[in-house]
């Protein structure tokens, strides 16, 4: 397939008039072909208006014809074949083998909605039979479903070129919820964004669906972005990114006629908590795993571990030690764009005047490599500096030192909203490990033992949210079949006879669900 | 029990120093003693510590203890015995047996509340073992269950000084999803407040829960709400009343270093739609049964029908004239305030201006007494006139005469959110009904058939919620078991030992609750 630089709009492929996005490997600084010229106001109120078109007959198709369509877009992806993986890889940096996971880690989350949407279970069907004969007032028979929000805004994410980008995680969800999808590129990708658009695109029209289902555009700066949040017919957001973008995009839905949710994931930067006991049984081993999380695809995760807080001691020096010595033979990796390098470059610099080195990773040997740091401070120093909070995207990390359990509990206190709060303990540290928990609870989505919080899994208990800033909305998960419930509301249907009643909540329970049926759930 | 004209900041009783606010009886113009001073800052800062300390304790509490606390708060509410009744019929002019029935709604909601907590179905649990085989990498042990939110910030409204106050269902919710709650009274009913408040109180201290679960202020202006809002504690706000009321709270949420969620259930006009055939066969009925629900409670409800639609003809003249027979014949009703009142006078005259009056009901013969009032319009005005869509809170509506069914279709795309639409309609008109249904559930959160909106059941299928301006959050309901969602947010715990885990995600499932088991549903 030959990259054309074109926006979709629909099944129409349209050039842009606005600035050119140019895609540059980050490895040699090169530009790479095409242009992609951005779209303006106009383009996105086309799509949004297909989109809007669409959304009657899209939101009632039956399962199986959604089930279907997110299955024929994971198809069409994998036969993008080879293509796909050289240009992601050209854009991005990152190591074939790592786009090669996320391409299966894509369409396998594709797939997973698809099994999530003919499960029925996202509607939540809820009957109470009426019950004419009442004192002092009859009942009436009241049925209830979710219905899609309406047409939703995808925003790409830098760091997964396919899993949160063009049909990742928000628009796989926002298609299982029967919510047509218009997508704004990442100007990072804007090829891969091309052909993963074009596997969609071409999948509705494979499904016969509505054409507005899908677009995809272009723009650099605000242009688009703001036009698509504030167009009335886009009723809700998804985003990732950082935490200046997702709160600009987050009050521009507030500020309009009708203000829409925005499921905006910013920042994090995920404490990892070494207990005493598994400090002092396994320092080493800890450093060990700890570099290797850090250190993982440059650090461009939002779990990467960017904080770690213990208790002062000689266990802890033999932790930072270890990191000393592995940290060293880290080499430099090619961040994914220069300016998520020069980010990173920036924020470690702004850690080196409130922190001290504790140790480096190798220096960087071409364009773009960020070089990992670890830097460490005292409890009381993070307690009283801000800026010690601030994520740093990429390798770079901060050992918190506390005099001792107390100390801990006001860092953790002290901490913002949190993806995820890690826990390495031994059995001699259950009893402050389950002290500190109801304030771990309080900050953070997902809360781990003895793991590292890279790798999120696509499953049905994943929570990948947390209170703010780690999302704009902590009711939610971003990743995880439960993202589904982000586009959809109830509706409640009062005295309807079977005629208008949609299927889920006809009387007659023809997509055999398993209902909420006058207080008891059916078998 | 004697009114003190004190607030509750947990179990303590405190009076306030700003403006006093004296309860009015409406029905006299009288002022009713005690005067109630208003809190200040402090008060609320004090208030939301409380709460804050509680919170961690009360969360955890076990279904059962929580259950009985609901439980135990209506017996309480019910010990009150006619003190309440007498005094919520001379705060707000409401007749005896509303106020009763209203009383029977909340105990009942409360003990609906306990229900819910006990069956636990909202700890939404999901648990997906760990594969530690599987290729290329291994898959965690992970489980999901829901937690509370935090302290939790509720205004009191003025329509239902029982149902939708201070144990109404915003604090039931709440505390049923393991949020402390801190109210603020509404100022047209601080008396029955007090009494509720103390109920609530009494049963705080005879479960022997922190008693900072639960604290009631009073404040007149906005320096008690605009504190409580944007107080660091509180992290979700539930409102019933009205549109600025509703947007201001929402934006002074939004403004927060951390923002928070807010329910605000605002303004709806109700439309309720007369088809052809049903207007044709039954427009005297149908017009007896409008004048009924229009006037019921002096039109106090969010959910009076303040729009009728249908196609113009003779059977519309007839529905219309049978309106004008029987309005007149309906008396005045006192309403609420003597400020709803003079604010409905106002909304009157306004219509007045842009609509022609089609009916009217019996003059005032006292104080506060709101007339009934009918207007008619054409479709084409009101599509072009903003000002017709305005809820004028009371027993006021608006009939639109549209051309056909495409202008019935226009008049409702143009229609902002609401809490209901009605549809009137025999066999004959199921095909029209089918094909007006999308716009409807777009625009609304309950939709009902051959009935009346006024009367809002408090059960599982119930939806009291809508799209902007009815809610500020259609994702949500405010009636009904599904409202303990809105304070709800999911946590997962990765490779968790058993010793660490809370009970409904322990791997014996003590809790005996319906998993979600490696994306099965347990029976």
């Amino acid at each position: 397939m030959t990259l054309t630089g074109k926006m979709l709009i629909g099944q129409q492929s349209l050039s842009g008039n606005r600035e050119a996005i140019r895609a540059i490997n980050p490895a040699t600084n090169a530009a790479l072909e095409p242009a992609y010229l951005g779209g303006h106001g106009e383009h996105v109120a086309q799509a949004c208006a297909l989109a809007c078109a669409a959304f009657d007959t899209y939101r009632e198709a039956s399962l199986e014809a959604r089930a279907t369509f997110l299955e024929t877009i994971a198809t069409q992806i994998e036969a993008l074949g080879d293509e796909l993986i050289d240009r992601a890889v050209a854009e991005t940096g990152l190591p074939r083998a790592r786009i090669q996971g996320e391409r299966g880690r894509t369409c396998g989350q594709l797939r997973t909605f698809a099994r999530t949407v003919r499960a029925g279970e996202w509607l939540d069907v809820r009957v109470d039979t009426a019950q004419p004969e009442r004192q002092p007032l009859p009942r009436p028979d009241l049925r209830q479903r979710h219905i899609a929000l309406g047409p939703v805004a995808v925003f790409g994410a830098s760091n997964f070129p396919l899993a949160f980008s063009v049909a990742g995680g928000d628009t796989a969800s926002a298609l299982a919820a029967g919510c047509p999808v218009v997508v704004k590129a990442h100007g990072a990708h804007p090829g891969t964004s091309e052909l993963v658009g074009r596997a969609v695109a071409q999948a509705v029209k494979a499904c016969g669906l509505p054409e507005g289902v899908f677009s995809l555009l272009y723009g650099s700066g605000r242009e688009v972005g703001i036009a698509l949040v504030t167009d009335p017919r886009i009723k809700a957001v998804g985003f990732t990114g950082s935490r200046s973008g997702g709160i600009a995009l987050t009050q521009a839905a507030q500020a309009r006629p009708e203000p829409i949710p925005v499921y905006a994931e910013m920042s994090s930067i995920n404490p990892v908590y070494l207990f005493p006991a598994a400090l002092e049984g396994r320092a080493e081993a800890l450093a060990q795993g700890f570099v290797a999380s850090l250190t993982q695809g440059a650090g461009q995760f939002c779990t990467n571990p960017g904080l770690v807080i213990a208790i002062e001691g000689a266990a802890l020096d033999r932790f930072i030690s270890t990191v000393s010595e592995h940290l060293p033979g880290c080499a430099a990796q090619t961040m994914l764009t220069p300016g998520i390098y020069s980010a990173y470059d920036e924020g470690v610099r702004a850690l080196s005047e409130h922190a001290h080195v504790a140790a480096t990773g190798r220096a960087a040997e071409g364009p773009n490599q960020g070089q990992a740091h670890v830097f460490a401070t005292q409890a009381q120093d993070f307690l009283s500096n801000t800026h010690l909070q601030a994520e740093v995207f990429g390798s770079a990390s901060l050992i918190v030192a506390c005099a001792d359990a107390d100390e801990v509990r006001r860092v953790s206190e002290h901490l913002e909203g949190q993806l995820t709060a890690t826990l390495h303990l031994d059995d001699a540290d259950l009893a402050s490990a389950k002290a500190l928990l109801p304030v771990l609870e309080r900050k953070a989505g997902r809360l781990l033992v003895n793991g590292w919080p890279t790798g999120v899994e696509v499953s049905d208990a994943m929570v990948h949210g947390g209170p703010f800033p780690a999302t704009s909305d902590s009711r939610s998960t971003s990743v995880g079949t439960a993202a589904i419930h982000r586009f959809l509301r109830p509706v409640c249907y009062q005295d309807f006879p079977d005629a208008l009643l949609p299927g889920a909540l006809q009387h007659g329970n023809p997509l055999l669900l398993r209902r909420l049926l006058d207080g008891q759930r059916e078998a």
